[in-house]
Protein backbone atom coordinates (compact mmCIF):
# COMPACT_ATOMS: atom_id res chain seq x y z
CA UNK A 1 0.00 0.00 0.00
CA UNK A 2 1.20 3.16 -1.00
CA UNK A 3 1.78 5.99 2.03
CA UNK A 4 0.44 9.59 1.58
CA UNK A 5 3.99 10.67 1.27
CA UNK A 6 4.60 8.63 -1.75
CA UNK A 7 1.84 10.78 -3.66
CA UNK A 8 3.60 14.05 -3.15
CA UNK A 9 4.84 15.61 -5.80
CA UNK A 10 8.53 15.90 -6.51
CA UNK A 11 9.35 19.07 -5.59
CA UNK A 12 7.77 18.09 -2.37
CA UNK A 13 9.58 14.94 -1.85
CA UNK A 14 13.08 15.81 -0.55
CA UNK A 15 11.77 16.15 3.74
CA UNK A 16 14.42 15.46 5.79
CA UNK A 17 11.41 13.70 7.93
CA UNK A 18 8.99 12.30 5.29
CA UNK A 19 10.15 12.90 1.60
CA UNK A 20 10.58 9.56 -0.13
CA UNK A 21 13.04 11.21 -2.24
CA UNK A 22 15.38 12.10 1.19
CA UNK A 23 17.56 8.74 1.09
CA UNK A 24 19.56 10.07 4.41
CA UNK A 25 15.97 11.07 5.57
CA UNK A 26 13.50 9.09 7.95
CA UNK A 27 10.71 8.94 5.58
CA UNK A 28 8.17 8.59 7.46
CA UNK A 29 4.78 6.98 6.08
CA UNK A 30 1.32 8.16 6.62
CA UNK A 31 -1.79 6.35 6.07
CA UNK A 32 -5.20 6.95 6.17
CA UNK A 33 -7.59 4.48 7.98
CA UNK A 34 -10.88 5.45 8.27
CA UNK A 35 -11.50 8.39 10.01
CA UNK A 36 -7.52 8.91 11.37
CA UNK A 37 -3.92 8.76 10.07
CA UNK A 38 -1.32 6.20 11.11
CA UNK A 39 2.46 6.35 10.88
CA UNK A 40 4.73 3.78 12.94
CA UNK A 41 8.16 4.73 13.32
CA UNK A 42 11.31 3.50 15.36
CA UNK A 43 13.50 6.78 15.73
CA UNK A 44 16.80 6.60 17.47
CA UNK A 45 17.28 9.79 18.53
CA UNK A 46 18.26 10.24 21.96
CA UNK A 47 16.83 13.12 24.66
CA UNK A 48 18.64 14.26 27.23
CA UNK A 49 18.17 11.65 29.38
CA UNK A 50 19.21 8.32 27.90
CA UNK A 51 16.89 6.33 27.19
CA UNK A 52 14.28 8.47 26.00
CA UNK A 53 13.48 10.20 22.55
CA UNK A 54 14.97 13.70 21.88
CA UNK A 55 11.81 16.19 22.18
CA UNK A 56 12.46 17.77 19.04
CA UNK A 57 12.12 14.88 16.98
CA UNK A 58 8.93 14.05 18.19
CA UNK A 59 7.76 18.04 17.01
CA UNK A 60 8.90 16.42 13.71
CA UNK A 61 7.03 13.80 14.02
CA UNK A 62 3.84 15.33 14.75
CA UNK A 63 4.49 18.19 12.24
CA UNK A 64 5.25 15.34 9.00
CA UNK A 65 2.20 13.40 9.64
CA UNK A 66 0.12 16.26 10.43
CA UNK A 67 0.95 17.80 6.82
CA UNK A 68 0.36 14.46 5.22
CA UNK A 69 -2.80 13.61 7.09
CA UNK A 70 -4.27 17.37 6.06
CA UNK A 71 -3.64 16.75 2.41
CA UNK A 72 -5.22 13.19 2.96
CA UNK A 73 -8.29 14.36 4.43
CA UNK A 74 -8.72 17.18 1.70
CA UNK A 75 -8.41 15.00 -0.90
CA UNK A 76 -11.51 13.07 0.70
CA UNK A 77 -13.33 16.57 1.70
CA UNK A 78 -13.03 17.35 -2.51
CA UNK A 79 -14.14 13.59 -3.25
CA UNK A 80 -10.86 12.97 -4.91
CA UNK A 81 -8.36 10.22 -4.52
CA UNK A 82 -4.25 10.75 -4.09
CA UNK A 83 -3.29 9.48 -7.63
CA UNK A 84 -6.35 10.90 -9.65
CA UNK A 85 -4.41 12.67 -12.33
CA UNK A 86 -5.29 16.36 -11.00
CA UNK A 87 -3.33 18.53 -9.00
CA UNK A 88 -1.82 17.12 -6.10
CA UNK A 89 -2.98 18.64 -2.94
CA UNK A 90 0.01 19.85 -0.60
CA UNK A 91 -0.10 21.59 2.86
CA UNK A 92 2.11 23.51 4.93
CA UNK A 93 2.47 24.30 8.42
CA UNK A 94 1.19 27.42 9.69
CA UNK A 95 1.32 26.30 13.62
CA UNK A 96 2.19 23.34 15.54
CA UNK A 97 1.61 22.57 19.36
CA UNK A 98 3.28 20.38 20.86
CA UNK A 99 2.21 19.25 24.79
CA UNK A 100 4.25 16.57 26.03
CA UNK A 101 2.76 14.28 28.89
CA UNK A 102 5.46 12.19 29.63
CA UNK A 103 9.25 10.54 28.66
CA UNK A 104 8.70 8.73 25.12
CA UNK A 105 10.69 5.64 25.58
CA UNK A 106 13.82 5.63 22.65
CA UNK A 107 14.25 1.95 20.59
CA UNK A 108 10.13 0.42 20.41
CA UNK A 109 7.71 1.50 17.69
CA UNK A 110 6.05 4.98 18.33
CA UNK A 111 2.62 5.39 16.94
CA UNK A 112 1.41 9.33 15.17
CA UNK A 113 -2.23 9.15 14.80
CA UNK A 114 -4.18 12.03 13.07
CA UNK A 115 -7.70 13.08 13.09
CA UNK A 116 -9.12 16.00 11.39
CA UNK A 117 -11.00 18.37 13.55
CA UNK A 118 -11.86 21.37 10.95
CA UNK A 119 -11.08 21.81 7.06
CA UNK A 120 -12.15 24.95 5.42
CA UNK A 121 -10.99 26.42 2.12
CA UNK A 122 -6.97 26.36 2.56
CA UNK A 123 -7.07 25.70 6.12
CA UNK A 124 -6.93 22.46 7.90
CA UNK A 125 -6.81 21.91 11.59
CA UNK A 126 -5.28 18.32 12.92
CA UNK A 127 -5.67 16.88 16.11
CA UNK A 128 -2.12 14.78 16.87
CA UNK A 129 -1.07 11.98 19.30
CA UNK A 130 1.93 10.26 20.22
CA UNK A 131 2.10 6.45 21.93
CA UNK A 132 4.65 3.98 22.74
CA UNK A 133 2.46 0.69 22.77
CA UNK A 134 -0.63 2.05 24.79
CA UNK A 135 1.01 4.72 26.71
CA UNK A 136 0.07 8.17 25.15
CA UNK A 137 3.18 10.39 25.48
CA UNK A 138 2.41 13.56 23.50
CA UNK A 139 -0.59 15.50 21.85
CA UNK A 140 -0.54 17.73 19.31
CA UNK A 141 -2.69 20.25 17.11
CA UNK A 142 -1.86 21.74 13.83
CA UNK A 143 -2.72 24.07 11.91
CA UNK A 144 -1.90 23.26 8.15
CA UNK A 145 -2.67 25.82 4.98
CA UNK A 146 -2.82 24.50 1.26
CA UNK A 147 0.06 25.28 -0.59
CA UNK A 148 -0.51 27.05 -4.07
CA UNK A 149 2.67 27.50 -5.70
CA UNK A 150 0.21 30.63 -7.98
CA UNK A 151 -1.25 32.54 -5.11
CA UNK A 152 1.47 31.93 -2.99
CA UNK A 153 4.05 33.69 -5.59
CA UNK A 154 1.23 36.48 -5.82
CA UNK A 155 1.65 37.21 -2.29
CA UNK A 156 5.47 36.66 -1.99
CA UNK A 157 5.92 39.89 -4.26
CA UNK A 158 3.49 42.00 -2.80
CA UNK A 159 5.09 41.51 0.78
CA UNK B 1 32.88 31.37 26.85
CA UNK B 2 30.73 28.25 28.02
CA UNK B 3 27.28 27.42 26.33
CA UNK B 4 24.21 26.69 28.85
CA UNK B 5 24.52 23.18 27.80
CA UNK B 6 27.67 23.09 29.05
CA UNK B 7 26.76 23.05 32.43
CA UNK B 8 24.18 20.61 31.69
CA UNK B 9 24.77 17.74 34.16
CA UNK B 10 26.14 14.26 32.85
CA UNK B 11 22.43 12.50 32.81
CA UNK B 12 21.08 15.46 31.15
CA UNK B 13 24.15 15.74 28.29
CA UNK B 14 22.85 13.42 25.66
CA UNK B 15 20.57 15.05 23.74
CA UNK B 16 20.57 14.49 20.30
CA UNK B 17 19.89 18.59 19.61
CA UNK B 18 21.52 19.85 22.28
CA UNK B 19 23.51 17.30 23.86
CA UNK B 20 27.42 18.38 24.67
CA UNK B 21 28.14 14.66 25.19
CA UNK B 22 26.02 13.04 21.94
CA UNK B 23 29.51 13.32 19.77
CA UNK B 24 26.19 12.32 16.24
CA UNK B 25 23.85 15.23 17.16
CA UNK B 26 23.72 18.89 16.47
CA UNK B 27 25.01 20.06 20.03
CA UNK B 28 23.33 23.58 19.77
CA UNK B 29 25.00 26.20 21.85
CA UNK B 30 22.87 29.01 23.97
CA UNK B 31 24.28 31.86 25.87
CA UNK B 32 22.74 34.09 27.80
CA UNK B 33 23.31 38.17 26.45
CA UNK B 34 21.42 40.77 29.01
CA UNK B 35 17.83 39.87 29.37
CA UNK B 36 17.35 37.34 26.23
CA UNK B 37 19.08 33.91 24.98
CA UNK B 38 20.38 33.41 21.39
CA UNK B 39 22.22 30.20 20.17
CA UNK B 40 23.25 30.34 16.02
CA UNK B 41 23.54 27.42 13.89
CA UNK B 42 23.73 25.92 10.57
CA UNK B 43 21.23 22.89 10.08
CA UNK B 44 21.58 21.14 6.69
CA UNK B 45 18.23 19.19 7.09
CA UNK B 46 15.97 20.09 4.36
CA UNK B 47 12.66 20.39 4.15
CA UNK B 48 9.96 19.56 1.76
CA UNK B 49 11.22 22.26 -0.93
CA UNK B 50 14.87 21.72 -1.42
CA UNK B 51 16.24 25.06 -0.61
CA UNK B 52 14.43 25.48 2.83
CA UNK B 53 14.95 23.88 6.76
CA UNK B 54 12.32 21.13 7.26
CA UNK B 55 9.88 21.85 10.23
CA UNK B 56 10.62 19.51 12.53
CA UNK B 57 14.06 20.61 13.09
CA UNK B 58 13.24 24.59 13.47
CA UNK B 59 10.92 23.03 16.13
CA UNK B 60 13.90 21.52 17.20
CA UNK B 61 15.83 24.06 17.46
CA UNK B 62 13.04 26.04 19.57
CA UNK B 63 12.55 23.41 22.04
CA UNK B 64 16.13 22.61 23.00
CA UNK B 65 17.15 26.55 23.27
CA UNK B 66 14.02 27.07 25.10
CA UNK B 67 14.68 24.56 27.68
CA UNK B 68 18.26 25.37 28.02
CA UNK B 69 17.12 29.17 28.18
CA UNK B 70 14.29 28.20 31.34
CA UNK B 71 17.66 27.28 33.00
CA UNK B 72 19.29 30.49 32.85
CA UNK B 73 16.81 32.68 33.64
CA UNK B 74 15.48 30.25 36.31
CA UNK B 75 19.12 30.67 37.61
CA UNK B 76 19.39 34.38 37.40
CA UNK B 77 16.15 34.69 39.71
CA UNK B 78 17.53 32.34 41.79
CA UNK B 79 20.65 34.70 42.62
CA UNK B 80 22.80 32.17 41.46
CA UNK B 81 25.68 31.13 38.83
CA UNK B 82 25.45 28.34 36.73
CA UNK B 83 28.20 26.39 37.95
CA UNK B 84 27.96 27.75 41.01
CA UNK B 85 28.62 24.04 42.90
CA UNK B 86 25.22 23.88 43.91
CA UNK B 87 22.42 21.13 42.30
CA UNK B 88 22.09 22.19 38.79
CA UNK B 89 19.34 23.18 37.80
CA UNK B 90 17.47 22.00 34.70
CA UNK B 91 13.92 21.84 32.68
CA UNK B 92 12.41 19.73 30.98
CA UNK B 93 9.38 20.99 28.12
CA UNK B 94 5.50 20.82 29.21
CA UNK B 95 4.25 22.36 26.01
CA UNK B 96 5.87 23.84 22.52
CA UNK B 97 3.92 26.03 20.04
CA UNK B 98 5.61 27.33 16.69
CA UNK B 99 3.85 29.40 14.41
CA UNK B 100 5.71 29.10 11.32
CA UNK B 101 6.12 32.59 9.28
CA UNK B 102 7.74 32.22 6.55
CA UNK B 103 9.85 29.56 4.62
CA UNK B 104 13.39 29.43 6.13
CA UNK B 105 16.18 29.45 4.10
CA UNK B 106 18.74 26.23 4.33
CA UNK B 107 22.40 26.77 4.20
CA UNK B 108 22.72 30.12 6.36
CA UNK B 109 23.32 31.00 9.78
CA UNK B 110 20.37 30.89 11.82
CA UNK B 111 19.50 32.49 15.11
CA UNK B 112 17.57 31.60 17.61
CA UNK B 113 16.53 33.71 20.70
CA UNK B 114 14.53 33.43 23.72
CA UNK B 115 13.27 35.59 26.48
CA UNK B 116 11.70 35.18 29.78
CA UNK B 117 7.57 36.19 29.93
CA UNK B 118 7.04 34.23 33.34
CA UNK B 119 8.33 32.48 35.80
CA UNK B 120 6.76 30.69 39.27
CA UNK B 121 7.78 28.34 41.43
CA UNK B 122 9.11 25.60 38.82
CA UNK B 123 7.08 26.56 35.79
CA UNK B 124 9.13 28.68 33.11
CA UNK B 125 7.36 30.96 30.23
CA UNK B 126 9.70 31.24 27.43
CA UNK B 127 8.95 33.74 24.30
CA UNK B 128 11.67 31.97 21.02
CA UNK B 129 11.99 33.37 17.69
CA UNK B 130 13.91 32.33 15.13
CA UNK B 131 15.53 34.50 12.73
CA UNK B 132 17.65 33.79 9.21
CA UNK B 133 19.22 37.10 8.85
CA UNK B 134 17.06 40.15 9.71
CA UNK B 135 14.25 37.83 8.18
CA UNK B 136 11.69 35.99 10.98
CA UNK B 137 11.20 32.92 9.94
CA UNK B 138 9.55 31.37 13.15
CA UNK B 139 7.83 32.24 16.37
CA UNK B 140 7.10 30.14 19.61
CA UNK B 141 6.15 29.75 22.89
CA UNK B 142 7.53 27.24 25.25
CA UNK B 143 6.57 25.90 28.93
CA UNK B 144 9.09 24.58 30.56
CA UNK B 145 9.01 22.86 33.60
CA UNK B 146 12.11 22.17 36.07
CA UNK B 147 12.83 18.43 36.43
CA UNK B 148 13.38 17.55 40.51
CA UNK B 149 14.27 13.54 40.46
CA UNK B 150 13.08 13.05 43.86
CA UNK B 151 9.58 14.78 43.48
CA UNK B 152 9.01 13.10 39.84
CA UNK B 153 9.93 9.88 41.10
CA UNK B 154 7.19 9.79 43.87
CA UNK B 155 4.95 11.69 41.63
CA UNK B 156 5.75 8.73 38.86
CA UNK B 157 5.25 5.85 41.67
CA UNK B 158 1.58 7.06 42.78
CA UNK B 159 0.80 7.23 39.42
Amino acid sequence: MKAIQDYYPPEFAHCFGCGPANARGLRLKSYIEGDETIARCVPLYTGGFPGHVYGGMIASLLDCHGAASAAAFAYRDRGRTMGDGGPAIRFVTASLKVDFKRPTPLGGELIVKGRLTAIDGRKATIALSLQAGDELCAVGEMIAVEYRPKIDSVVDQSS
